[in-house]
């Protein structure tokens, strides 16, 4: 059996509009009427049709569907493929599609909002039944504008007041907060953080909370006067630029949180470069807890936020927009620190 | 101002057929007409349907254009989004489509010919303008039949007398041999290969002719009696039990060559797990060159295919394909050694 030998095309004569008509003795505009579910469609002539798409195994194509209602298609918007934290997204997602006839689509928005505007609308013009953006740069009132055109759950992105949209979030200020906790637990006495750069991104609202309680907790521990959150590009060229500046200081840092995983790794590559050993010179921890950071050349501890479990809400939500609902809801998860030889000396 | 506030909504008041319609002056059904291509339709009601188009930007939905033509869409199916190799491909794919309207979307086909085949449909139902499969798991037979319902360019599947669609690839045979002359010219005495499972997968080629390539330099250096080539799973664990065993061996590997760098990274943990040096005590060496190699704690070598410009020539070879070409093109990169830290003692 050669496999995808069931693939519709309209070379190998498979089941047409027209094959539907012929077999329920009706014309194709009576076919193509029942499957818009237009005006004046008679019970009998719609039993007849319906007995003949069943025998047939017709599917009307997506784009026939899609004139009419669902096309059992759901968008994902993601910045890009290269972040560690989305594949355990994406088994949440996954998870929550799998007993159903839903497929998700994915479009890369590169952390442009322009970008993510283009596939919004190409999503929209294709009827998709609704979309997931994950780490969006589009802000609130876009995210409102794109809700009037579908439904839209919002991944990584803060906005309890907002009521066109459903979001899901860890609660990145309280993970800000633990890094500190367990940074000072652990022996460490000046921790710093890098951030995501704001010229590159405009205000990206999970670092700008995970910043928020790291700052907050080094008031609370009395290292207010040691508050240095310092913000890099994502390539490792610049990271390493910003972890020489930090570690040549007069007062340099002891431990470095780089505000999610992709960074830390980065992170943890700069710091032996220079020369350092982690975790007994330099302290080194993460935020998302995604796959490398158990293997043990990295040996990373990360904050974990249960990215599998904001996956399946996100689906749960969607699909419950999608079947109607109107009242809002936010959804947060609450972050742990999963613990590994980066930070422990 | 907000961020995608042009987003085109039923709600919003834009502009619709309707609109068009009344700014022509004509009937609704005479703008489908000329949207349509309808025969029939003369040469002044075009001009004044499609001047009202212009003045108002109207854009037909995708719905309504992928009924008579094309959706300025191309599917992308690769396995999973855990492959720091991916996003090589992908930027190339960016970089084939930067001047154009295209806009790539993906489906994650799990390594499952199956779910390939319900993505498959479901871009087909959804009038795609053609589909990039990277290192799918669908057959040659399968991929025919995928070829009579739309353009189809394979990357990562060596079929030189495929006629129904193009390749692009780099040559993996040679890459497994210039793995075992590298090894050996760094004074390696026993290589050993971990390639991906068979029971998981089926046949794959492209790990299929790194083993072959593997297996036969091994032989021309007259190394014929020491060919080890385990197969693992692709999780930390199972790849972690298979170097244990090779190196418990009476006549353990010196050298191990993870057939693509997802696993070589894991074999570099599961070396240091064991409390084995890189590349003191075991060589390491992958396969791809992707990010990660780069960083200080992996300090891999890799082969380098070429990634960026296989994506580049995938997205070629797809536009022409869907602009009417139909001979057939096979692309094939030259694969090369970059050199790091992990095979230099």
């Amino acid at each position: 059996m050669s496999q995808g030998s069931d693939i519709p095309t309209a070379r190998s004569g498979r089941v047409t509009i027209r094959t539907v008509a012929e077999h329920a003795g009706v014309s194709v505009a009576a076919v193509s009427k029942v499957l818009r579910d237009a005006y004046g469609v008679s019970a009998a002539l719609r039993a007849k049709v319906e007995a003949s798409i069943a025998t047939l195994n017709y599917r009307p194509s997506a784009a026939a569907r899609g004139m009419r209602g669902q096309t059992y298609t759901i968008g994902v918007i993601m910045a890009d493929i290269n972040n560690p934290f989305y594949p355990q997204i994406f088994e949440g997602i996954n998870d929550g599609l799998s007993d159903t006839q839903y497929i998700p689509l994915i479009g890369l928005g590169r952390g442009l909002a322009t970008i993510e505007t283009t596939i919004v609308h190409a999503m929209v013009d294709r009827q998709m039944d609704g979309i997931i953006m994950i780490g969006q740069r589009l802000n609130t009132p876009g995210l409102n504008e794109v809700a009037k055109s579908l439904p839209i759950v919002v991944v990584a992105h803060h906005e309890p007041t907002a009521t066109a949209f459903d979001t899901v979030n860890n609660d990145d200020e309280l993970g800000g907060r633990l890094v500190v906790e367990h940074l000072l637990a652990q022996g460490y006495k000046r921790p710093a953080m890098i951030t995501l750069s704001r010229a590159q991104l405009g205000r990206v609202d999970v670092s700008d909370r995970r910043e928020r309680g790291f700052a907050k907790a080094m008031q609370a521990a009395g290292l207010g006067h040691y508050v240095h959150i310092e913000a890099a590009e994502a390539e490792l060229d610049d990271v390493t630029a910003t972890v020489r500046e930090l570690l040549e200081r007069p007062d340099p840092p002891d431990a470095i949180f780089g505000w999610a995983d992709y960074y830390a790794l980065e992170v943890l590559s700069a710091v032996r470069t220079l020369g350092y050993r982690v975790p007994e010179d330099i302290g080194v921890i993460g935020y998302d807890n995604s796959e490398p950071c158990s293997f043990t050349q990295n040996n990373l501890t990360s904050i974990d936020q249960s990215g599998r479990e904001i996956g399946r809400q996100a689906v749960r939500m969607l699909l419950e927009r999608i079947g109607g609902r109107t009242t809002v809801e936010h959804f947060v998860t609450t972050p742990k620190v999963s613990l590994r030889g980066s930070t422990q000396r």
